[in-house]
């Protein structure tokens, strides 16, 4: 169903309200800005070969049309944001999506309000990382290298 | 309060990753492209003296304004795609278009996860084609004809 | 595990109530009979080189033992009537049906009260056509041909 | 968290479809136009010393980006329109908007559909005003006002 | 809708298991027979110059078929029986009937278990009298008689 | 547990708002007024050699009194208005009267909003008589009347 | 179904524990006594030629009997305090007010316990102001002037 | 309540599709045929000098009809098929049934879909076995002779 | 917000229908009266030097005014009633009791209806005791001048 | 079906993480130990002429043998800890203790998190002690003796 | 997946307070203990070659190493008890667990409380007998025998 | 509250059947041995001068235990197992830790049944890995270094 990638690029997907990362409530989402995670995930990424492409959208439709621009990408790592919570066309979306993604939350969202505590996305990706702050992200390129580079790799 | 359409055509309306059709999920949605739809849906309405409209939108709030701009069209064939699991403000949007207009989904959506077995904008369509596959688009064409085309068509 | 059909013949299966069409109610189900819907859909199928069987009960047993005995047929289009709601044991006979099936419902169920929002069988049928009055059994007809001419149609 | 407002201007935020305001539905919305509410919401302002700037979407993302872009306003009037059913991300701008903001709707949402009973984004207004027409603006206004004026305005 | 009866006939219709009153767990039904209820009803009925059919199905084809056969009358005694529970097919043929109607339960089901408390046919009866033991269909008589004879008789 | 009643009396207990019958939404609950009520219950009554005692009060804590004071009555006809719905004290009053009691409601409370649907005091009540208007009262008295003297009337 | 009201009165009224307005809980409610907020409201409607009435009571049925006294008002600003989680003897009194009324909550009840999120009578107002403390009294009058002063006022 | 068996026999009542035993969807159900049930029950009953009646009924009226004809038998073995989701009316005629009853379902029915997860006639019966495919049905006919051979027997 | 209590006495406070203790419902809640509680829980507090004062009310609006009354009591214990299960205005008066106090039910109240198993007042009290009959007053006395007696004693 | 204990003793039994009472949480649970609870039982209990055995474990099995072993005493206090939210296996084994228990909560669990506000073992009590921290455990004690000193202590 | 097993036993698991059969609520579960069941499952099985190991545990961690250190076992039955309701981690262990294993309850828990009604493991078991008392363990070796000899046997 | 660990190590805590790892159902739990995920675990930690000590539990009771006796480590990943859904004592034991702990799942289990869906431990978390494999484990090191060297550590 799903053909091979064609890039060695990874996609980093942010979801609305991502964009103000470091400046909205950092009580809860830390300091650190988009920026400053893309720059180390690039970095992480570079070091095994691999590229980074990144966009951050407010709107499910931006969301749905990068997702399809970048179905050449061979893995991503993908915060929906409040996405998580409605968005059962990004869900659709990312079903499409050919390769293994995983989804991230920087807050430990099983800690905050109950309507945060259902992903409708979660159950098509590979794995979740979610509370470990901005770290996550990191973590997140951690896994999916680990799964390219194993020989189980089998493209999502 | 609606007021009496200004012109001989329909609007064809696809939601989320319809634009897709044909490539993604081929096991689920078929190998027919939406070009193909519309071209199919076309002819049998030139036919019977009318034209056709098409758009497809990713986002929700195009999909609003699709509908505002189009409000002269005499009848409407709808496919919200996942937008019919919450999208509340297409709901509202067509509760003010003036024509009847029919809901199509390729799939039988009854058939798949839970969260598709409910379509929060049904209550307000004429009615509701599902399973046929692309097939469906003509059969809604064929039903919103027969209405327009007989005495009973009321405009909604 | 479903042996091929051995007649050229559709099965059109209504449920409770339904002998009554065209008097019951006419301001939700219309003025037509059950005796024009049949000659309607037989004139398009024999058209097609198909022929019809129509069956008409009150009874959830009599419509069970109406499946078993049509099960040379080569398609069917079942009208469940208020068994959409609680007929489990209609259910069971229809996944025992070996050819594909599409479901109808003369008025937009989802428009009416909730308890008709949800049927028990429609996850077994190829697809549903509702809201559009007793046309919908012409375009259920319709629908099934197709499907029974394409190259993929495979019996179920 | 919040820093204080560098202005003296209101936002007077819009949802989907409230565009067509005077014109959509006027048994349910009234026939006052968009533009006229903010002709007299802006002139109830200047009398106070204070401004108005006025957005209407029809998309969630653009929602979003207008709260961005104008968070140096003091004070807010939002109706988010259907949104108030799902609009999670709208939810989590209007978490991050620094200043005290009120709720409208034009009518009285709990008189309607019981999917119109809980909005999402109450819990964070400073209060809400739904039932009173195009009026409930102005009422908006005049609470919001009053907060600013009085000794405990504290900027939310 | 509903045309004029054409008859001065009342119609007593018990659903399943109903056939053995009287000897059925005589400590919940009580030890009057079906036949001693129909006399009794039948003899308060004559007495204002009305007739009595009475029937008694234990399948709900049955007794849809019997409500269909039996239009002419001028009102009617429904006992459901459990198909009080999810009758949903009786329920569209007691919403086809044209006369007025009382549903009668000889238990009080409400102090019995909760599967029994709440009754699909009630929404469409004149009214509803539980647990009064077979008296209760004496006194649904009674109750469409005195309605029958007011001025405010319309015929449902 | 219960003692013997000392009167020869029945009372008719009337709850909230229904001190108003008559004039209240008279497309409701009819233009009969409590005072005429009374009278013809009554009348009813002393034909079988009993009198009757009538109290009507809006507040929950006024009725349990009035139960509490006439205890010594030999039956009670309830209309507990919306106190069905959530009328928790009133139930533990009910459960501690001595002798068997019906529940009236004027309206067929099952044909009004869900709200309506299930009354907390029934599963105490001898029987339930809904949807007959004020004759209602009538045959709740007839009933009482049946049961006090049948050879079965054990006192509740 | 409503007489035209005789007088030029509005009714203020409130619930259970709102007597102890400015000093109850002022964290939530405010230090503004009753007698402020009725000095202040009657200000108001006197300079546009109405007088006010209020009555302030603990028990659902004297809240009742105030209803009913005062059905000559104009036009009624409700504060039903937690009666608005299960009143609904009050929510039947409303319904029987003749004149359009105004449901006020000092506090934001969305922003409270869930049990505060449901209103059992807003369905029933015009209107509902919620958050803005003592000042939403004043509101709600402003509101209802305009209602009563434009063309549109009927009356409810 | 119940009174003794007039019989040596026992009840084998199959319910709705149970007639196509060993054709129907074998994968689910097994190859085995209701005769070839009938005769391995009967041969383990007339080793212990007991008879065996069966019944097999697409229709819930017909099951309700046969158990009432065979209340002289000393026990039951009872497949309701899928009435067992909705069989209220099958579940009154089982609890006047006098003697004790055995369920038997031939497959699993909590591994399957959830609606079969819960029987309404379960409650009544002396037990249930499920899974063993036909071989349940022997497996019952052993249960039910122990009981019957036990001095404990003391008929349901 | 509490300001400190300026008496040495306790309230014992009664909701409905617990003025007929040691009449009512005796196998339920036993045969001492509440003029006997009120003794034994009296002496209980004269011995370390405490007062009581008494109330018992059958009308929610009642209780409250108790409450607001007797403010400069140390602490109270109550026993709502049934109004533990929608007592939500007497909620609201024991959120705004300044001193500690103890819910008190006679019987084990979760051995009983399932409608008895949650209070609604129990998350503001500083405990609970139910099921030890009447001999929970003298408890809950002897437990709130634990707590007065105790350095930790700070006022609720 | 209980024999008569033959020991004068009562049991204390604590359930998972109460070991280390007087350390862990202090802010919710005291800073009491267990061990001084023990003792101050014990010594409540001797003035009475009654033993004490405590037993404290992590885990459910361990729990259910000590209820096995300790059958011979008189009377148990028992706080399941979270076990009273699915220690249903810890039910079974109370079903089977003979004597009488009283459940006891240092805290007011109703006033924590939602799962802890209903106790499975509750219904199996004699009654419930909450809130009152290790004070709660000598209430508990003082309870049980008064019902082994009545009249009316039957042994369970 | 699983490995052939490597003996000719059977296991039997009773879980938690099974220990005690016989002795503890004789009037629920017989007066037949362990032991006794022991010798007659054990009986069966060596007339075909098959021997009997048999465990019973009061914790959920036992019963799950009793199940890992029996994985060579051919077949097993379980008598889960209360861990049925909750026994996720048992259930688990199930999973694992390689060759066909048959549930057992001694009683019908559909009529018991209804916590008992749905039995976490019973998906993943061959199938399941209930309410035949202790003769429930001998049909489930029947059952598995008759398994483990006909061709199907496929080892689960 | 919690006091400051007084060792380097971290602890690794498996829950039920996690000692079967790299044997137990490898398709979905993979086929690394639970000595190997220590052995990777440890290198990891080692590198940056902390040391590892790991227990692996099926009881309940004995991971508590467990979590006592190893207060003084600095860190926990804990992978609960099955009992993530009903492991409420492990949750309060959980709370009880003082040090951070990150919460580790093999599989995805929002893409496996629903009852593996929710958590009762992860709203204590630090984080949640899950759907990596056993790998998640190292990541879940890797994020609790990042805290524990970040300035930001606070011990919890």
């Amino acid at each position: 169903m799903s053909t091979a990638p064609t890039s060695r690029d990874l996609l980093l997907l942010n979801g609305p309200n991502l964009g103000t990362l470091g400046t909205r409530e950092p009580g809860v989402y830390g300091t650190t800005t988009l920026a400053e995670v893309e720059k180390a995930v690039a970095l992480r990424l570079s070091r095994a070969g691999y590229g980074l492409r990144s966009e951050q959208h407010d709107g499910e439709g931006e969301l749905i049309r990068a997702l399809h621009k970048h179905r050449d990408t061979v893995a991503a790592i993908v915060n929906p944001g409040a996405l998580m919570i409605a968005g059962w066309s990004l869900r659709d979306a990312l079903a499409d999506y050919p390769a293994p993604w995983a989804e991230v939350h920087i807050s430990n969202v099983w800690a905050r309000e109950s309507f945060r505590h259902n992903s409708v996305v979660s159950p098509l990706a590979v794995g979740v990382i979610a509370g470990f702050g901005t770290h996550g992200y990191e973590l997140a390129a951690e896994a999916l290298l680990r799964r390219l580079e194993s020989a189980e790799g089998t493209g999502k």
